[in-house]
Formats: C-alpha cells, sequence, structure tokens
C-alpha cells in the first residue's frame, strides 16, 4: 500500500525482485533489449546500481529471473496428448505477446548464441523446467521434446523479429494444426503418463 | 593477389564490402552480435570510422548487407512441390551454420523487436526476395509464404541459441518432414507455377 517509489536496500529481497521485474519489462519494452541496462534499471525502481549487481551478477541472469517470473509454471491442459500440446502452444503464444516478454526472450536468446555461459542458464534455468514437464506429459525422450519447444517457440520470436507484433491468432493455429500431428503420430489420442508399460 | 591488409579509401565499394562482409562475419563469430561494433569492423580492415558509416549509417544496415551477400539468391529446386520446399528447408539450415552467419542474424532479428526502422530493413529487404521466390515457385499467398518462413527460419535460429549449435541433420529432417505436408496438402506434387487458371 505504499505510495513510496523507492526501495532501500534494507526491504526484502522479493520486493526489490517483484520491482526490478517489472521495470525490466517496461524498459525493454520501450527500449528495446539492448537499452535495457542494468544502471537504468536501478535508476527505475530507484536503487543503487550495486544492489541490482549484488542480486544479478549480469544482465542475462536478471532477464532469465525475468522470464521465470513472467512465465511461471507450465499449464498443460487437456485429455488427449494433442489437447495437451495445443494447450502449451498457446500458452507460449501468450506469453511472448505480453508487452517486453518477446522482446526480452528473443533477446537473450540472440545474446546466448555467442556467450555460453548465458546459453547454459538459459538451457538448464529457463529451458529445462519446461522440457521436463513436457518429457513428463507427453513420456517422450529429451531430444524430441526440445524439437518441440524449437519448432514452437522459434516461430513465434520470428514472427516477432520481422512484424513487431504476436503472432495473429490465425498463425498460431496453423502452427498447432502442423506441430500437433507430428507429436501425436501413432501414439493414440490418451495421455500415456501413467499407462503400464507393456513387457 | 595484394597482400596487403590495409584497404585504402580510393578503392573500389566492391572490395570495401567484400573485406567487411568477412570482417564483421569473423567479429560476429568470435566476439557474438553485441561485440561486432562498426569500429572494430573497421579496424580490422585498416580503414577509418566514417568510410564504415559513410557506407553504412548504423550497425544494422551493415548487417543485412552481410546476411544478403552471405545467402545469396534462394536456390530453389525439385521437380514436386515437396522437394522445393525441402531445398530451400535445407539450403537456410546450411547458411545458418555458416560460422558467424547464424549469430549475425539471430541478433539483428532481436534487435529489429524494438526497432522499427531496422525491423522495415529486414522485412523489405532481406525476406522479401525471398519470399517472393517461394510464392512464385510455389504459387501461394504472401502470408502463408511469411507463415513457412517463420516456421522454417524461427526453430534454425532458436536451436542456434540454445545449444550453440546449427539443428543436427537428423533434426532438419524431422523439420522438413513436419514442415513439407502443411505445404503440400491437396496442391498434388506437381508445380503449379505455370498451370493453367481454370475457370
Amino acid at each position: 500500500m505504499s505510495t513510496s517509489k523507492g526501495i532501500s536496500t534494507g526491504r526484502p529481497r522479493l520486493d526489490l525482485d517483484g520491482a526490478a521485474f517489472a521495470a525490466t519489462l517496461r524498459i525493454v519494452h520501450e527500449h528495446g533489449y539492448a537499452g535495457a541496462t542494468c544502471e537504468r534499471v536501478a535508476s527505475a525502481i530507484g536503487v543503487a546500481k550495486t544492489t541490482i549487481y549484488r542480486r544479478w551478477p549480469d544482465k542475462g541472469s536478471l532477464i532469465i529471473d525475468v522470464l521465470l517470473d513472467a512465465f511461471g509454471p507450465l499449464p498443460l491442459s487437456g485429455d488427449t496428448r494433442g489437447e495437451i500440446i495445443e494447450s502449451g502452444i498457446r500458452w507460449i503464444a501468450e506469453k511472448i505477446g505480453e508487452p517486453g516478454v518477446g522482446a526480452a526472450f528473443a533477446g537473450v536468446f540472440s545474446e546466448a548464441v555467442s556467450d555460453s555461459t548465458l546459453r547454459e542458464a538459459l538451457t538448464f534455468r529457463l529451458q529445462e523446467p519446461y522440457r521436463r514437464a513436457l518429457q513428463e506429459a507427453l513420456d517422450e525422450p529429451e531430444q524430441r521434446m526440445s524439437f518441440l519447444i524449437d519448432v514452437v517457440t522459434g516461430p513465434l520470436l520470428h514472427r516477432l523479429g520481422i512484424s513487431g507484433e504476436p503472432m495473429a491468432e490465425a498463425d498460431v493455429g496453423a502452427l498447432v494444426a502442423m506441430v500437433v500431428p507430428r507429436f501425436d503420430d501413432g501414439r493414440g489420442t490418451a495421455m500415456r503418463t501413467s499407462a503400464p508399460q507393456e513387457s
């Protein structure tokens, strides 16, 4: 209920996180990924640069935390494999469409192409929890779920880069229609996660 | 045949272009997109910064020229629609795998998310010639060819961002298997470009 915009360094971490995450998304949305410096985030929430750097050693780790917070847990739903995959595609399409989120996501990706530390963080901290959730829900090998993430997230980010706008609903539908059958082939329509193994 | 590494500003533009393109790819490969500054390119080829800035007003336009040069014309081949699309997918997969090219491509994309001038250049100078070539070869509407480019280029760049390596052959094959049938549906296997219109 505080109306103060400043946050003292003595406040609990949760407040710092929430304020920094919101400010980062706003700054990325307004100034782009390159323009969203840790200095700008610090200044926007009224803390010292060192407060930001103590919590996040570099911009990449701040952005990954911002994305983890923005995405939250993967809310898979549906009774069939196809419905489950579709729910995941529509969820990430919506998330990438939120102001700042898609630009932060695309920015951290391209920075990771030539930064192996950031790439590891991106893979293990950001992607792995979602890949595991997909593996469990769909009972598929790891490599196939990485490919699923490539063919869903890649086009959504590409469209954002080319058009500056999230992928339109009709194309998200076309993406669902293209991807779902490839992961539904020969596996029936029911979830197999809890099916007993035949031996 | 010259062994000199320096290039005087009096040389023809073609030499400057070729030297700057090669240096840019090398620098992006070694230092990443963010590290590839116009200053670094100028210094690598032994010209003044102003020589680079006279030719390319900003880094984005340099990178787009680098990519246009690296990609060259779209070499579509094959007798059926499926073969033609497959040839395009395998061509861009190989290009994105060339040192520096994928990183430059991913970098300019994410910068474009929040830079409308760069986005226009990316759309009209880089993407449009390829989209038109696809439209002509496949006799498909513009919007559908933009979607084809999204679902091919997006996953290839996403994989590069996550793994730091180009997409492996087996997954490029899986991408072909996923994409081709969606653009082959109900259109038969022959090219329709020169088919007479029924009326």
